[in-house]
């Protein structure tokens, strides 16, 4: 590993106290680099702008992917990362379906762990509040032409975080727009897809909704996700949510709750969700719970859903009364070394990884 | 508009008869920011790398588009521009789409012209000679949150092309994969788009063929495009083509083509383009032409398209019989002022436009 230190960090004037999400970046960030067909070596570099031509693939032919994953600090400063293998494996079948070469082991996690430790400092201590990291590839090649790119960036960079939104949302069923396609990108965390979303969200957003639940494009009798996030339904006391297939992301956040929903006996049923089934169960009083979880806020939980021309106004639940906050409980509790890890999904950043590295 | 002349242009080692298409840039560039809700000043500045963050939202969430168009240069060394204003309105569709920024017309267009004046000397005469432009917009805010930028980037830059591809190809029919989505964004110069359509272009690769012929998501029963381009086919006398909807690209070669077909008298029939159908007319023999149609190639011969496990071979017509071939002379003709134009489709670029400016 190169390792260039930052000779201007900026920790001194970073209040973890009060900060907004997104907009600040720790000092430093990973950045590996693809060419003739192989990896490069991982340099560790201060955060900061690198050089690209406007003719870069990435921005013209979207050969882009990315993860988002958080770091945890422990009332004794100790550090952890959340199963850092799934979205180590989730990125290159990213990179696959968008014809981009695979990360090697090393360079995700050893990369991820130095960063982590080398910006500790940056991680802020507290409920809600994590350290949001997002490694992610980018073609690099600076050529008009409509083919796979040459040349990658593998790159880390991360911002201090909190919990930036838990008032419950109102969300609105797509019957027209979709994010996916059949034998599309859909399961894939890539760049194109978010962007694709920005329209009919902004639709949604007039409509005084904050986020749109989508629906297969086919049909729009299924639900697929919801936002950027992964859908659960509860109906009685059972839970449902879709099955993840080519166009529905395999959320790290969406399996550890069907874990922990299973460790507490709900019953979890993993299958097609239809919108009319969920109409249906609001209609007969059923409907207990609509929520998206996702790395970023953990559990957004739905107050209203709008569908077609109505407005499906969600029972008000007592937190102990709610699966979605006592999951999000249990879930946060395991992140940040508050509870036992029966899963091992916790993995502790050791101190000074680089020394001899 | 800022000018700022390269001081070391790169035009004297520039070849016109022996360059790659894509590779060699011209030696400037338009830029033209957004901020604050408003787009800055245009700049023509020396073509070049710019400073980005790996957290610029465009690797990260996609919100990129951009045009294809050219620039011809004809025996008195006069240059022109084909049907620009199609470009501009296609772009702002792809901008809107993607919850971008419109970009105003003069800013697009004069940007156009300044700078295919500034670097006419880069533009090659001869057959098939011309200088593809990428005008493109791209998310520039430095954010990790997925959510539409508040700053964005409008490049134009360029590089000297031939048809860099005239041999026939082999196309392959989509069973599985495909590009668009009901309710998505196929229509769209969308940067995603042709991320997407890469993975499944290796593996039509590894089969044989070329390139993919894109097929509707849900049913793969209809034609919607050929690699990057329009699609056409030609059964009897009569040319066929797809319609243009939210999944199909309204591309400036396709209407070229379907007018200067009805100019020469030939039927044109434009709605769904049946796989079954182009099956059919190839056992029946009356298949006699499929090809693609796009600004970079002009036209694409398909000698050959995989259906299921079987390879339909098509015949091979001399260039009298071809209206494929035919409709591409016709549409060069025009492009290159060897004809008339009585679609009012060529823009003479005028010379010393940014004396003044």
């Amino acid at each position: 590993m190169i390792i260039q230190k930052s000779t201007q960090p900026r920790i001194g004037s970073f209040d973890p106290e009060s900060y907004s999400f997104g907009d600040h970046f720790i000092d430093h960030m990973i950045v590996c680099e693809y060419q003739d067909g192989k990896w490069g070596e991982v340099k560790l570099m201060p955060y900061g702008p690198l050089s690209f031509s406007p003719a870069n693939m990435a921005f013209n032919y979207g050969q882009a992917c990315f993860e988002g994953m958080k770091a945890y600090k422990d009332k004794d400063g100790e550090v952890y990362l959340f199963r850092p293998e799934k979205n180590f494996e989730r990125i290159n079948k990213s990179a696959a379906r968008l014809a981009m070469p695979e990360i090697p082991k090393e360079v995700f996690i050893d990369g991820l762990k130095a960063l982590v430790d080398v910006d500790r400092a940056w991680i802020p201590y507290g409920e809600g509040k994590s350290l949001y990291i997002r490694p992610l590839i980018f073609a690099t090649e600076e050529a008009l032409k409509a083919r796979v790119s040459h040349k990658y960036m593998f790159a880390i960079v991360a911002s201090p975080a909190k919990s930036y939104y838990t008032a419950p949302v109102s969300v609105k069923i797509s019957d027209y727009y979709s994010r996916a396609a059949s034998g599309g990108v859909g399961f894939a965390k890539a760049a194109g897809n978010y962007a694709a979303s920005f329209y009919p969200t902004k639709l949604a957003n007039q409509e005084g909704y904050e986020q749109v639940i989508w629906t297969d494009d086919t049909t729009h009798e299924n639900f697929e996700e919801s936002g950027t996030m992964n859908v659960f339904v509860r109906i009685g006391d059972t839970i449902y949510t879709p099955k993840t297939s080519e166009k529905i992301l395999d959320g790290v956040t969406r399996d550890s709750f069907i874990n922990l929903a299973k460790r507490r006996g709900i019953e979890v049923v993993i299958g097609d969700v239809k919108v009319k089934d969920v109409v249906d169960a609001y209609r007969n009083e059923t409907l207990k719970e609509v929520w998206g979880v996702g790395t970023a806020v953990v559990t957004s939980v739905f107050e209203a859903i709008g569908y077609k021309d109505e407005k499906l106004i969600l029972p008000k639940l007592e937190f102990e009364d709610s699966y979605a906050l006592t999951l999000q409980r249990d879930l946060v509790a395991i992140q940040t070394n508050q509870a036992e890890d029966p899963f091992g999904w916790r993995v502790k950043v050791e101190r000074h990884v680089l020394e001899g590295a």
